[in-house]
């Protein structure tokens, strides 16, 4: 806790001040802004701590829940702020901190992001945000071309439609499934002569007007945690997100959903939409699209696709094939905070159909009134920023040819580390990478022979004391701050689908050196090594079975 | 359209540099950011063209759905972003605008966005926001304090608790009036002995099992529109937000909210939220909290008080007792992007009581494990920025104090500006203020005389015709660009809650001065005057009047 005992005086004239004149070049705060701009990881690396500060510690300093009753000087704020929050914040964008979707962002962003707050537009309606509002539209064009590859004539038509929409720009992919899924519900139990739409008479009504038991969205057992939450929020119920087997690879079985489908019909239970998977969360891999869009068309379901993280993968000519059929799916999440290197906040959802998102239009007196272009009215958010300014300055200064390589580049690296991976005795490669996600665990070399001979029991055993040797090595070396790994646990298809807890690594940072894919290595192997008890216990067992 | 035809070279060398190198102090990003923070109204007002572009014109910026094949240089994009987009944005802090919620910012929030921004934290998890985590939380702990006053004892035992949560941050009202109403929903159809919660079982079955023929929610006329999306996504039903009538200034009446209880209750009709309106969206009014939340205790229903913008009035001790019983709300939303002057992105719901969020708690593998304080769980979004950040320096740097001000000016110009208009000859104030909103219209002083003795045929039409200049002036003020005020459509009880279209003001910019009050008046009597035909017919029917 710094100088926060120093008081400035509260004034309206004070107030106004700061309202109206801008911090002084040589302030704090200036000083701390100017350098951050000039080399980001350099102030990051400076101001981070790098051993781990243990959470409750943190917590001393965030405890007070009184609003302050005195102000304080910018200056001795931003110190504040230097010394309690950035110092233990993540370095989200270090080339080593390869656990999670974030990365190094371009350098352009920083300062097209403060003239956007600056701005400070709304995008729900035309009067807050003008030039914005086409902007966005334009923006949602783009990537509703990037999918569904419309003829110039058709983007002429609907782009800047006010009765229509291609899509909803969203804080993140969240927001952008629960639309879909909102969009899919209302058009499965629309109005009909005798019933005025689930939308206004609810799914009570809804299903006694339609006469079926339940209702069903199917999605493979690698679905994003954010389908539970979809199923809750819409009235559906977490037990009608019906879970489909995945193959070895992660991949929906299209045998298993053609039975889930017909085991749902013969109870009357109606499956109004299937997802297909573009980039499971854990380990990146895309569902069999095209096929799932066959069967979705055949059952009159609506067919959504969640390539939060995959949908980038479209800007590369070389890759874009991985997501063979998305075209025909009738809406799409894209997270551009993800692969498109945009800072958080910024997921986009896109129909197909220019009428679907009629489904879910609404207007009020004071804005969004009929016939205006107001975004609002086809958005599940009020409010927003004008986030999109900046997908759209990217997708200029970056390209598509650019994103092409980033994407590449990805991919590329994490087939070089799955190689890495595969040339040590003593890690395991427990899923290959299809984009630029892989998971692998640490398994001593002769503990790796052991296994092979093992008997079910003794193979559970040490799958178990391996599990725990996984997860303090991730959270150790998380801990030391040099680098950064995330865990999950998997049931991979080689080990019968036991319970494994895996490292997970994401290569979306262009920064990240081969180098450093070797340190990582290097830094487990040590962990490990000197994780005492644990490595003990596994060594005695191995011992004891290759005896 | 501007220098878009230069194009950068594609290399991976490139790309890296813009990972890498920021713009060079020189360039004209450098140079645009730096004369912004500056001096943001100058430039701004040296930017923004003052006269209004129609739409369509500005669309042809904003028309070609292909992502470029060629990237463009930073600056020249810049100088594109300039030409097109700033441009023809909305000068939101102008203190002259005065239509909208949005208001000048302080100066301090510009720097600390960018370094916001470039942390590029994600709140999803711990993971990925350390200290963050405990920020945010700190920050709802302070709001939780300012609604419901509880003890030191209360927050440090449930502000940083794993399992528990005060409320959730969230992109703004829209989303945090649909967390509480779906935590509502989920306490109200919770699992019994056989029956496994509408959370995993959905309404369907809830319906069945609870034998309710319906649910509804209770809110007056003047609620927000985002309830209407809220009833439409939970599945109950836009038909199931039931109106409540409202007294001649806007707050909900008692005595209907009673009649329409007891005719649901006769319906077998579950009421299982009662809404509160602190600070209508369009007149500013403050529903009688205190009785609502009587009722509610009574009834058993969930109390949700939308405090979106009214809510910054409890940092004045002056006027909190506006709000007063809003301590007996089960939940509260607040927007921090409205009169607590922090930039788009800043919602916030509050709950009081620490185990109600249960409702809607969920996990995954990866993140959000269970024990762990990653504010995921708790919330709609997922990924999330580390806007929370904004609020808590502002309630350091501003205080609580400082806030006073703010909201004590706000009103305060407000009732001065009623008195200008009640001054006014030829103007009507249609709603006082009860918080810096205010509406009125401009009507001739003999056709205010004319309005007194017309028959009802007379004043329906002059009411049609006064309807038609007020969208008129409006409209007219809009596009001349020197000031903005908004409007919508009411139903005064003065005038036989005949559909009145006003002028709609939202004084909390603190540089708003009495001069740019008289001048807005000033400028509409002007357009109103010089509006041709329409005035024309307004002074013959007058004068048929009063003949």
């Amino acid at each position: 806790m710094v100088t926060e005992n120093k008081t400035a005086d509260v004034s309206f004239e004070s107030l106004l001040r700061i309202f109206t004149i801008p911090e002084a070049p040589g302030s704090a705060l200036s000083r701390i802004e100017a350098k951050l701009s000039q080399n980001l990881n350099e102030f990051l690396r400076e101001h981070i701590v790098a051993e781990e500060k243990p959470l409750r510690e943190i917590e001393k300093d965030f405890s007070e829940a009184a609003i302050p009753e005195s102000p304080v000087f910018v200056s001795d704020h931003t110190q504040h702020l230097l010394d309690t929050l950035v110092s233990h914040s993540v370095h989200t964008s270090a080339p080593s901190f390869i656990g999670h979707m974030t990365s190094a962002l371009p350098y352009f962003l920083m300062p097209l992001s403060k003239i956007m707050i600056a701005l400070n537009q709304n995008l729900v309606k035309i009067e807050t945000s003008k030039a914005f509002t086409p902007l966005e539209r334009q923006v949602l064009g783009m990537l509703h071309r990037l999918i569904y590859q419309q003829d110039e004539a058709f983007y002429s038509k609907w782009m800047h439609s006010a009765k229509h929409s291609l899509g909803a720009f969203c804080s993140g992919g969240t927001i952008a499934n629960i639309t879909a899924l909102w969009v899919a519900r209302n058009n499965a139990l629309k109005a009909t002569d005798s019933f005025n739409g689930v939308e206004n008479e609810g799914l009570y009504s809804a299903m006694k007007h339609y006469g079926y038991e339940g209702l069903a969205i199917l999605v493979s057992d690698r679905g994003h945690y954010s389908l539970k939450k979809t199923a809750n929020i819409l009235g559906i119920g977490q037990d009608s997100l019906i879970s489909v087997k995945t193959d070895k690879n992660s991949r929906l079985c299209i045998h298993d959903l053609e039975e889930k489908i017909s085991q749902l019909k013969h109870k009357n239970i109606k499956p109004f939409a299937i997802i297909g998977v573009a980039g499971t969360t854990e380990t990146g891999n895309i569902d069999p699209i095209r096929k799932i869009a066959e069967i979705s068309q055949r059952e009159g379901c609506h067919f959504h696709v969640d390539a939060a993280w995959g949908g980038a993968t479209l800007m590369s000519n070389n890759h874009r094939g991985l997501l063979d059929g998305i075209e025909l799916a009738d809406s799409v999440t894209i997270d551009a905070h993800k692969q498109l290197y945009i800072p958080m906040g910024a997921g986009m959802v896109l129909f197909k159909n220019p009428n679907d998102m009629a489904a879910i239009e609404h207007h009020a007196e004071y804005i969004l009134r009929k016939g205006s272009k107001d975004l609002g009215s086809h958005t599940l958010e009020g409010s927003r920023s004008g986030m999109a300014m900046l997908v759209y300055s990217s997708m200029h200064i970056i390209s598509r040819p650019g994103y092409e390589l980033l994407i590449d580049q990805s991919i590329d690296k994490a087939k070089y580390f799955a190689e890495l991976i595969n040339e040590q005795t003593d890690f395991e490669l427990i899923s290959e990478p299809e984009l630029c996600l892989l998971t692998y665990r640490y398994v001593p070399a002769l503990t790796a022979k052991a296994l092979q001979v093992a008997d079910n029991d003794q193979k559970k055993k040490l799958h178990r004391l391996l599990n725990g040797l996984t997860k303090y090595v991730q959270k150790r070396q998380r801990e030391e701050g040099k680098s950064f790994v995330s865990r999950t646990q998997l049931n991979p298809h080689k080990w019968d689908k036991m319970n494994t807890i895996v490292f997970r690594v994401v290569l979306a940072n262009p920064l990240t050196t081969k180098e450093i894919l070797q340190s990582v290595l290097d830094e487990q192997r040590e962990i490990s090594n000197n994780s005492g008890s644990l490595m003990k216990e596994i060594t005695k067992l191995t011992h004891l079975i290759l005896k």
